[in-house]
């Protein structure tokens, strides 16, 4: 009988792909997200918030990233049949904004927007099927000066974080001047004829850093058959169209005008080419203007990361120092966000064409970066002060006791359960608590307060067994009048920083 | 052809229900749950983020709000066909987390949580299917310090987000007081026999403000007879029940220690009532050691709303100043959030009970309050400086001038689109900006830049229809040093507050 019953009783667990955020991830990502946010409000900026649902005739069929065709949303049928979806981005739901509130809204239209986002996908490894994501977009105008802007919000943004400059680089790249680059290499770079083709070439060019120019000259060309015997299928291209491919996408970055010279010659007779080019070039002047060097932006042919989804400049912010990955070895930390230039999302509804450029950040990952340099504020994460209740009946007083701390902002909270010393002090230890206030009978007589320092504590005692021991001891512990309470502990306190 | 393909458009626009949060609102948003958070974290509670998506059955049926009981979820299955829901409120989950992590957890566990909860029910004016909820939960103690704890967290909260004391009042009533009385009455407080009466009682209860006594008594009785003829049930209570439960719900709330010698002689023979009131006597001595008077906190049980639901104390913050309703008329502002004691939610889980207490704020409510009392920070939401550009080609220098106000942490944005000054002059009023910057030929051969107070200047410009007209009007505008442009835009700033 109670085996049955416990077998009807639902599993405490999430659905595979979810998770959820304990207390000093959650406090890292709140101080994170605000940052950014404030980055973006003294850049103009304007917050936006939109619904999780949308229609999912709305959202379309706009996922950026084609690595995962399988890629699929979270819908439902409304009570009038119609289906919803949860957002996976938050791209579509700003087209679809945009095109709702057009007339009524500045133009351009600049906006940032944060939230959980959904991928109804299989999860692995650090990937999930809920995640956060920042977004900042710029809705309305086609200057690349709105580009530019992004190639410098981000990095003021990953400085304030805490990453130094150095530790990232902004690799920017041009949908334009790739479609220039595969002009001259004789694929249609717009044509339907030529979109499978296109989609080979983008994905042997991605796989630059895995497979070096070789592998992904074998995947331009006749196909390639990698270390199990598995056989990929290439793009046939002829050996010439192969070199004028890999001089693009090999050219190291450099000085940004360095960059841009050495680009120009391939794509010299492609118009599209060329305007992508000159975009490029009005970016550098502006980056240049602005004080970003090549030391925080350069051009980058080797990024083509998205290129599929954008129509003019692309960008990624990449973070440059090494990590220990999750299988231990130690590799480059990589991307943490990325943007670009877009068209149609508004057109889908409206018709003409609007043009847009944003950047979004993967907030996940950044923090597992921020983490990884030690640059998550631990420190504001430290534990309450714990005032211990000896006695219930003098709960009041230990009340009072938390009041006169918090009133002066220091974290405290009086223990709440009604178990005794032992667990109250392995509840404080288990609460991270830096500071036990402690009134017994002997020091209210006394018309004092005991004070134990747990974090000097835990270096010095052993376990303490019982309140007779405990009072022998005493291990970093103080007794101080009570009326200097907030005083004391502010001392111990600014001691550990 | 066209038409054809107009049609074929989505639609931009929302499912009922849903809606974008723009950026006025969301700002105050942003800070008000900042502010609630600030007072949560001095209070000790620690942050959790669950995913939005649960396992249906971990979610169970849990809806506090028993007024509507057509109240759904969305709901889809997974892969493996077991179905998944998004979460109805922050609570069902936080039972699935305690149940989950329970023996690494500190008890008593204390968090806060704050996001959207998603409800599939009919949309009506101001209730939205999905919407935010802010709540504080203390799980794994039945001292009733813990409920205390809420009525001093929330007052607080109130005060800081500038709501003056005399505005609010929390309102503590209890179930176990309520049970005493109908057991006074001759309702079973707990069998299943009783519970369709109970429900009956308790809804009719619910009405006292709307109703009156007489309206009440109609509904404890024989029924009632509305003004449009239709005719509600009655719990069929004979005259002296009828009279013991009025007895009890009309006592209006004064100082506490008077209440609940009010209330004993009602419940004095029912254990369970006793036991609530010495609950609720516990809870007043705490809350008076905390300085938490009748002025703030008062036992009121006249306050039945979610007595279904909670199995102690409970509690309820009322705004009780008056605000025009949606149809015009003035009326007390009413609920802004509520909580009390629950159990049985771990149990699904665990099988042993864990007694648990909790408060939830309702955010849209409350920051209609706030902007009924004009406190949610206009002022804060201001538009940013905005940078004209008169010549692209100088669109360098206009973004470093608009860098040295960021720099200053003054909110600035260069034009980013491509239209002329007209046009940009619209767009700086559109954003709310307070001050335009515009560097003209002759300004830069002097050395100077011009700024225009655009809030003083809408006192008293007419339109501006040219640059030539501009020049000769230049209502509520100044010339100044360059190099003193952040200094003059920051006196112009600070003229307006």
């Amino acid at each position: 009988m109670a085996k049955q019953k416990k077998d009807n009783r639902p599993k405490a667990a999430l659905p595979k792909g979810f998770r959820d955020i304990g207390a000093e991830e959650l406090r890292s990502l709140t101080s994170m997200v605000a940052t950014i946010r404030e980055v973006c409000e003294v850049y103009g900026f304007e917050p936006l918030s939109t619904s999780a649902i949308e229609y999912t005739e709305a959202l379309g069929k706009f996922l950026p990233d084609q690595d995962r065709p399988n890629a699929g949303v979270f819908s439902f049928q409304d009570d009038d049949e119609q289906w919803m979806s949860l957002r996976y981005d938050l791209t579509a739901p700003l087209a679809r904004y945009v095109a709702e509130n057009y007339d009524a809204l500045p133009k351009p239209y600049r906006r940032y927007q944060t939230g959980s986002v959904f991928r109804n996908e299989k999860p692995g490894p650090g990937r999930f099927r809920e995640f956060t994501q920042f977004d900042a977009d710029t809705v309305g105008t086609d200057n690349p000066a709105a580009d530019a802007e992004f190639c410098m919000l981000a990095p003021d943004a990953l400085e304030r974080l805490g990453i130094p400059r150095g530790s990232y680089r902004m690799n920017v790249n041009s949908r334009k001047v790739l479609d220039g680059v595969l002009e001259a290499a004789g694929i249609d770079p717009a044509g339907e004829a030529d979109a499978r083709r296109r989609l080979t070439v983008l994905r042997a060019i991605d796989k630059l850093d895995r497979l070096g120019s070789e592998g992904v000259a074998l995947l331009l060309g006749p196909g390639r058959k990698d270390e199990s015997g598995d056989f990929t299928e290439g793009a046939g291209l002829a050996p010439k169209a192969i070199e004028t491919i890999l001089g693009f996408v090999t050219i190291a970055p450099g000085e940004r005008g360095a960059t841009l010279e050495r680009i120009a010659p391939l794509i010299e007779r492609s118009a599209r080419g060329m305007e992508g080019l000159a975009e490029l070039a009005r970016m550098d002047d502006l980056l240049s203007a602005g004080g970003y060097g090549a030391d925080r932006v350069v051009v980058n042919p080797g990024v083509v990361r998205g290129l599929e989804y954008y129509t003019g400049p692309v960008f990624e912010a990449e973070l440059t120092f090494e990590a220990r990955a999750e299988d231990g070895t130690l590799a480059r930390f990589g991307s943490v966000g990325g943007g670009g230039r877009y068209d149609g999302l508004v057109a889908r509804f409206r018709g003409n064409e609007v043009p847009a450029t944003g950047f979004s950040i993967g907030v996940s990952r950044l923090y597992a970066a921020l983490k990884a340099l030690g640059r998550t504020g631990e420190a504001a994460s430290r534990g309450p002060v714990v005032v211990l209740v000896l006695d219930q009946a003098r709960l009041p007083d230990c009340q009072r006791m938390a009041q006169s701390l918090r009133a002066e902002s220091i974290r405290a909270e009086v223990y709440l359960g009604t178990s005794g010393l032992k667990a109250q002090m392995r509840y404080a230890d288990k609460r991270g608590a830096p500071v036990v206030v402690i009134e017994g009978d002997e020091e209210r007589q006394r018309g004092e307060v005991t004070l134990k320092d747990l974090i000097e504590g835990s270096r010095l005692a052993g376990g303490i067994r019982d309140h007779q021991e405990w009072k022998e001891a005493r291990p970093a512990q103080v007794s101080v009048p009570a009326a200097d309470l907030v005083a004391e502990v502010r001392r111990l306190l600014s001691r550990h920083g």
